[in-house]
């Protein structure tokens, strides 16, 4: 089978050392440190065959991520830009959709309780948490300490096939009658990146009560997701923070009451006029761009009546943000970081509210080939005018 | 002005002790026990002055609840069915909306932080909780131990003017753009016993995650109310057990996906059957049978796949409940009380949900005058056609 | 190795079908209504062998359940008494410490989040979670869907060596200091039920906060380290409600501050003259009499002026208990079940609690060698003198 | 009466407009944008009577806070350094106890929930809370919008006599048997300061399970009272970081179980060996200094290996905190700022922690007369050698 894959030399930058969880020459957490030279080809594996408690996919559908394209943009000296976990060379591809078609001894299907069967749609983790490390055992997978990812260091979806255990993965079953034979592997490889986005609003910042306000900002993947899973929960206004125009259009699309281009209105002025000088209850931050964006909520919540604003940083980003305590104290607000997506009934309950009508197939702007996946890859690291690229297998 | 008011002569039942808030000849916490022979008469007042701290209201509109039908209802020997506090005679109504005329000193407006102004349109809530009792400072106000009702123990509103102090009224402005003038009292009478629906599932019940299932037992107004709540709050299935086919209909009205009637199918069986065989992550018992409904309730968390399911008991009942300790071990399930509407953020976000579009308005199935209000509190003693009768002034 | 063996006949009661998860002569979920003619015995095995991601343990200490008692304690008609899941021949014993001797290829030491090595001393959880299914992939280990048992369905402990894998082991390590080489394997064989007590109290009943009374209803183990944990966690008051003289000083020993017989005062009364009339924060059912005990427990949270009380009910029991809805209303009180140890940090906190001073081994009264627990656990049958009676290995 | 007295001239600076609640040369919201040349002088004045709600208190104890201090001190201006509410000439203190003499009308005793008695033992919030404001009626005192504040611009307590509503007074009553006549006024007189650590690390940080470690940081009075109700609530090593050694002898005693002094050793590497390398689940910035402390607490977090760690600032400060967000997300961390002791059950529940055991009495390292106020509240400015300086009456 072909499969879109990720190769780079092993080249590590002067004074990096090898952590615990590296291997030599296959394998680091520091990727942007360590990988160069980085090229995507279409190579030819052999279906896989899966072992006990694995399952063999046949893929339908996989979305291209920003860290797939991350993971194939240099920087000038040729480093990877992606800087977290990578093994290369890999199949990229984790935002997957498929069906079962064969089970090892032992895989089985958590809808049913039972043997997984050929014929399952399902969807995938792309955290293969180990369940057995401390913060695995307390609860917490999405802070494994013996994480691999697919398509990172473990081949992924761009592929006619992909072999996993079972226990990552989650059936589509429910979608089936919403949407159609097609559509629910298009909806199901978007259960991936909704569920980052609900780890962050509803599990980490503990959701909302209906009648609240929020602010999310960033109109990427994740902040169209939060903007329809915080619509859903019962948001008096959504306010949708996202300069461009395109994306303000997917967020009106999926739920988003207000617009703001923070770029040019006043962020603070006019999420205190739309919600009537109160601000809001819950405000994401999902740009990447913290250090700008801090100071505008923060005034926000200073100027605005809501107490117990909760600020969810879920987007990556280096920069310090500064944060004056005494808004906190005066505000009775709290910041928290959020990261990953599995655990705590996360995707099943995803699934279940696109199941009921929470639609987040609007956000894939374009379907491509498996054939064409590299060259959307590169285009991707400039040209941001699509908003989800989807790979749909013939 | 002319007010509705219900009398009762004092006639304390054998073995009646005053309690330590009542007052002879006046006021009891007993009132089943003490108050015999209720009518209700069409009565001349003054129109009230506001004192420091109050306001005097216009009144727009004023449901009939089932407590206002329960305090002139007689049983066999006379007595009122009514059993809680009770201080006649007294202008009955609670469930009010209305516009300000004119505040007393230092009667503030919690929307503005100013004084109150006339022609600001607002609702009340029913408990005249103290502010300073332990429960009360502690931030329990539905659980005040110098507790007062308007409607009770205090002249309510079925009448052309009602003064009340102004920290229990919430305004109605956020609801101005959605509904207009007229309609705007309308969902503004209804915050009230939205409000006891929402105190139930949401801050007693925790609410829900998106993509929960309820389950809502019992289709009078609090159940209906609650219904609204739970689909606003991204239920994935809301299934509403009430075998009053008006009552259902205005149920799907409502948002409700699925009816059941349990008079006519297997409880526990069509729920599981909705369910795919997981059962609902939150039950209300708003029927006031509990014995009869929590068992049906317990079947279906036992034999669904469920876990941490609550159930809220909203609804008052003598009667006692039959509770498997091992189906809340096993099933990870819990039994919570809920009662009031008062604090907790409660009022404001029903009010910000009603206008942002949750229209509480259909279940108010009859529009009547304030002559028309005592016959149809007798009427609806024996009558249950109506949903919610709503007395509109003039 | 000898080992202390349960056998007993497969001899299903008339009408019993297969359940899921019953493998015919082998194993069933309800003991008591298969397995007849119990007998222990003590037999010679081979010491078995670490495979992948497991690990041979020295047994250090095992202590007696109430469990192994009534798996081996016969009815009228000659059935087990214990009703749940049970593979019989069963080597005993799941509160067990020891000394890791051999660790196969992947056996991870979480205090480390290396390879286990030779030398950690440890003890184990008794549920062996799949990790794989819904309630295990949501972070509710103790509810799996394909659970296994330490000595119940899987050979247990008392015995010189065990084989568990690694993923159910925490490290003793953090006992060594306060307790010494020998003192901490005592301690760490009461690690087990201690968790059971955490997780109802902590986990399940969501804590005191300090200054907060509470009531454990039975001095059992479980209640004893109830009494113990609350103690520790703030409690300004910590009432034991317990008729036998020797278990309430233990409860003395282990942190009450107050015991009631139950059986010779009024428990209402007494535990409102205590608290000043206020009552309690926690209630702790651990007697399996609930039918008995909760009646008064909610008289004394109706008479009390506390309000959120929160009653868990820990010990398994068939009686329904008599709940009045309004006493949960009026006092916003509720009703939770608790099962289990695993997951939520409990094992590694309760350890930590122990090696800061929570010493829980008062409660072993008695300590034997492993020739004599078949006879302690026939004694335990009709002898409830001791409290914990715990195997420590030569 | 004598009473110790505030003066002040309304001199504000360049630019100072009137706030919406500033009274022309009699309050303001910003201190030390207006009063200039603070000086303190002891004043007559007529014993106050009580009105409606109000009770008359004949002051016991009365402790010299920060803000007392920095009333009284000018900056190079002339200006008070006190940036907060206030309105002179005021009588100081707010940290008080005393002897109910006389009560008005309808002012109840939550204790007895009847109204006052000559003889009761009372303490008092410092902030009166309007209980009409929307936070207030939300559950929010400390975020009331029409604060006023005992001490401040209200007159407080360094005062024979002082009248006070019924609604901000706590029974102090259950301190006698522990205390006695005399040391329970001293004690008495902390719950104030100690209620602002407990609701920092109880009600805003959530509180801890049994076995966690906590931090800290600053052993002033708040943090002082913060190791004594932690180390209460069960954490399993409660680390104090505090240079004066003076101080850091009174964590000792208060329960602190390791002290870190981080002027001379490296806080990160001195906490994770305390700990094995784990952290703590919540850390307190209790020194004003957070753009020092807080960088320590990061980097703490992200090398020790706790998740969910809770950073809870508590201490006023201007400085902007450098705030890494992947250090949030990566251990699923949060930052919370704390104001304020009123609401949520945390005086009564302070009240019950020191009769249960919990002696803060320790921090009150003087004793002095209501003559030598003056003279300490000015060497309190330059000389930190005492902890708490408390005035007792005769």
């Amino acid at each position: 089978m072909k499969a879109v894959t990720l190769i780079a030399d092993w080249d590590p930058r002067p004074g990096f050392k090898l952590g615990s969880k590296d291997i030599e020459g296959r394998q680091t957490y520091l990727g942007s440190r360590v990988w160069r030279n980085p090229r995507l080809e279409i190579r030819e594996y052999d279906v896989p065959k899966p072992g006990p408690g694995e399952v063999l996919i046949e893929v339908k559908a996989c979305g291209i991520c920003g860290s797939d394209v991350h993971m194939a943009q240099a920087d000038e000296e040729g480093y990877i830009l992606y800087p977290g976990l990578t093994g290369f060379p890999c199949i990229l591809g984790h935002e997957l959709s498929g069906v079962v078609v064969e089970a090892g001894p032992g895989a089985y299907d958590k809808r049913t309780n039972k043997p997984f069967k050929g014929g399952e749609p399902v969807c995938a983790e792309e955290m293969l948490w180990c369940g057995e490390c401390q913060p695995c055992s307390d609860g917490y997978p999405n802070h494994c300490e013996r994480l691999n990812e697919i398509g990172f260091n473990v081949n992924g979806a761009f592929a006619k096939y992909i072999v996993l255990p079972a226990k990552y993965l989650w059936s589509l079953e429910p979608l089936r009658e919403r949407y159609g034979e097609e559509k629910m592997f298009l909806a199901g490889s978007l259960v991936e990146p909704t569920s980052v986005a609900y780890n962050a609003v509803i599990e980490r910042g503990g959701g909302i009560r209906p009648g609240d306000n929020v602010v999310i900002c960033g109109g990427g993947p994740i902040g169209l997701a939060a903007v329809a899973i915080l619509k859903r929960h019962g948001a008096a206004r959504v306010i949708l923070s996202e300069p461009s125009p395109s994306r303000a259009e997917l967020g009106k699309k999926l739920g988003a009451d207000y617009i703001i281009d923070p770029t040019k209105v006043d962020f603070t002025e006019e999420v205190l006029r739309i919600t009537d000088g109160y601000g809001a209850s819950l405000y994401l931050e999902a740009t990447g761009l913290p250090q700008i964006v801090y100071p505008q909520i923060e005034k926000t919540i200073w100027e605005g009546r809501t107490l117990n604003s909760t600020v969810v940083i879920v987007a990556r980003a280096d920069a310090k943000i500064p944060v004056t305590g005494e808004v906190l104290q005066v505000r009775r607000a709290r910041i928290i970081g959020a990261q990953g997506h599995s655990g705590h009934g996360t995707f099943p309950r995803v699934i279940e509210s696109m199941a009921a009508g929470m639609d987040m197939t609007p956000i894939i702007t374009k379907k491509i080939k498996l054939d064409e996946v590299p060259e959307h890859i590169i285009k991707l690291q400039t040209d941001r005018t699509e908003c989800k690229v989807t790979c749909v297998m013939d």
